[in-house]
């Protein structure tokens, strides 16, 4: 029997994520690998989950196994209102299927198919995977060490429905946004009328202090801010929220009923569990300290093995990653399988633009591999660029 | 400070899921709500739950709480494939977010704004909304207590991206299609090169025998197939999963990655857990008594109370809900507040149609009220009808 399957025009802009076909290849055993955006393990509060489903099932099990509300779990929505450091109701509060979801849900109430969206140079893949779907033009804003460049922003906002920005240790780069820009940034938006879109899964891995407050803070109505709980408890979960104005808000929940009903109840109750009793605040300074010390790692063994190469990084002040870029002429995507074969791996840079990607750029994550593990990859890592260059 | 909200076209066709507000009503102290569509949470399997999260923490917990693959656990997947009654590969399965999340991944992958998009003669009013914001054209098949009318369908096809379809104890009706109907379809859809989306989150509650097998099983290259946990063990967990030909699961994996990275990697570990050795051998046929003695005593109460009302309903083989055509003249929707004065809900039907709804039909779930409250209930609603007849 045969039938014919005819596409909708937007899956054919759909591709596989450049980031898992790589994962694919590095999980081969004896690779160590900088490619990933998973947080150490380690970190993850087993018992402390452990004893969470244990009271949840034992005191509330039925319900935590019912359909819920599409909102999220009251009780969950109020801690995420009450943890921001500016005025939320936790109305405004929408629990989501991780904060990939919230981008989902993002593209499909504010994107039209050629609507102009702008986001950083570079900025994160799985944003981009999101937005794609709807189709819409993708323009990059000029970005420096800083982030955005707000003269630049304001000569592309003509018409866009939003800049999507991550202004705390952004994925893929690792820089953040001063006080001075996220004002400046805040400001030059609200008055040419353009909506922000700000998402901060890494805000609170900082190393030594917190980050400026967020963008959403100086001007609730014109942000929709997206949060997660996979980097300060654990990804498996699949929790994140989204907090946005009450004039979007009813429109993100259509969307979250039609996408997948409500994120599921068990886990809603299980974080809800953990975060008693200031957990979260016991919690977080263990991972900000792993993570510091780790970046520390891999920033003296660059700063040993990379000697006369020519390759540049930045040093970052918290979150998961640093931005790495190879002598002139060298092709990062080229470099890959090269410095896989030295039993190291890593993320091309070029996945992470929009358009006018420059190749020579990388992603490395000091947070998945050991210290022991940081100085075997990063001196293999020099050692293919090192053969690269003479090639 | 301002900012310029503008919404996607698509928002603006989005809506409120009219349960859901109902249930909101409904959910007062007091009243016997037939209107959910909630599995009884007397039969989720809590201990096992229980027992599986201590296992796969002690054992597994620090993958369990880690990123995962899109595809799914790889042991829930096979397990699922091994489950299904024709010859499917574990490549064939996606894990979902619920079966709702399989709607919206197949909206995504197959619907163009304006494609023509084929319904049952009422359908599952969550298809409507995950289907919506893709813009379809949806139409209506005609349908009788069998299902689709294939001559109709026939008529209707041309161009047509798929039909959607609920053979088993369908949502919201209750009514099942024959063996004869079933391959009717399938040989006819396969002729006109029709592709079939098969929805089935109830063919294992059934009371007294299976239903015939799956229209999937007939023609594997021409059907998407979509399941779910939610009935069978717990909707709580928010697990359910697409059987999908090769042609077509790498763009539905590809709208799962940007739809919410991956379903939660502890709660399929879970659910794998549970199902070990049998457990739903044992476990489901005590859904199918308690449904099956709950459905009869809502029958008897139908008998007995609505004698000489002209109200007409139909007897369902399995599943969750009857159906309800009130007299010439009455409308559901208006019965309904009025059912609620008297202390019982019930959703009007007109909400499941996508077109020329009827406005004399109602839902009643069967399975989340006690046999008592079934009685009250029913006896409730009978006098609702009375008072409005004389009204």
């Amino acid at each position: 029997m045969s039938s014919t399957w005819t596409l909708a025009k937007r899956a054919h802009k759909m591709n596989p994520s450049v980031i898992r076909e790589i994962l694919k290849v590095t999980e081969k055993p004896g690779i160590i690998s900088f490619a990933g955006g998973l947080p150490s393990p380690k970190t993850f509060p087993v018992e402390a989950f452990a004893a969470a489903c244990e009271t949840v099932l034992r005191t509330d099990g039925r319900a935590a196994l019912q359909y819920a509300a599409s909102e999220g779990y009251r009780p969950l929505c109020e801690w995420v209102a009450a943890s921001m450091p500016w005025d939320v109701s936790a109305d405004q509060v929408l629990i989501t299927t991780g904060s990939q979801q919230g981008l989902d849900l993002v593209a499909k109430v504010l994107i039209d198919e050629g609507s102009t969206v702008l986001v950083e140079t570079p900025t994160y893949l799985g944003a981009l995977q999101a937005f794609t779907p709807m189709e819409p033009n993708i323009v990059s804003v000029d970005s420096d060490a800083e982030g955005v460049d707000v003269d630049d922003l304001a000569s592309k906002a003509k018409g866009a429905r939003f800049l999507y920005v991550l202004p705390n240790f952004q994925n893929p780069t690792g820089r953040s946004m001063s006080e001075a820009r996220r004002q400046a940034l805040v400001e030059r938006a609200a008055a040419i009328g353009l909506p922000l879109v700000e998402d901060n899964p890494y805000g609170d891995l900082w190393f030594d202090q917190p980050p400026p407050k967020p963008l959403t803070a100086r001007n609730p109505e014109g942000c929709i801010y997206l949060g997660s709980f996979s980097k300060v408890l654990a990804p498996g979960l699949r929790l994140g929220y989204v907090i946005a104005p009450k004039a979007i808000m009813p429109k993100l929940l259509q969307a979250k009923q039609a996408a997948d009903l409500h994120s599921p109840s068990f886990n809603q109750r299980m974080v809800s569990e953990v975060l008693k009793d200031g957990f979260i605040d016991r919690h977080v300074p263990t991972i900000r300290a792993l993570y510091k010390s780790q970046c520390h790692a891999m920033l003296e063994a660059l700063q040993k093995d990379m000697a006369g190469l020519d390759v540049v990084w930045n040093t970052p002040d918290g979150g998961m990653f640093l931005w790495v870029r190879l002598p002139e002429g060298m092709n990062a995507v080229e470099l890959l399988p090269k410095a896989v074969d030295k039993g190291v791996a890593f993320v091309p840079g070029a996945a992470f633009y929009a358009d006018h990607a420059d190749p020579r750029t990388l992603r490395l994550s000091f947070v998945t591999a050991s210290v022991e593990q940081i100085h075997i990859g990063i001196a293999a890592l020099a050692q293919a660029i090192r053969e690269a260059v003479k090639g």
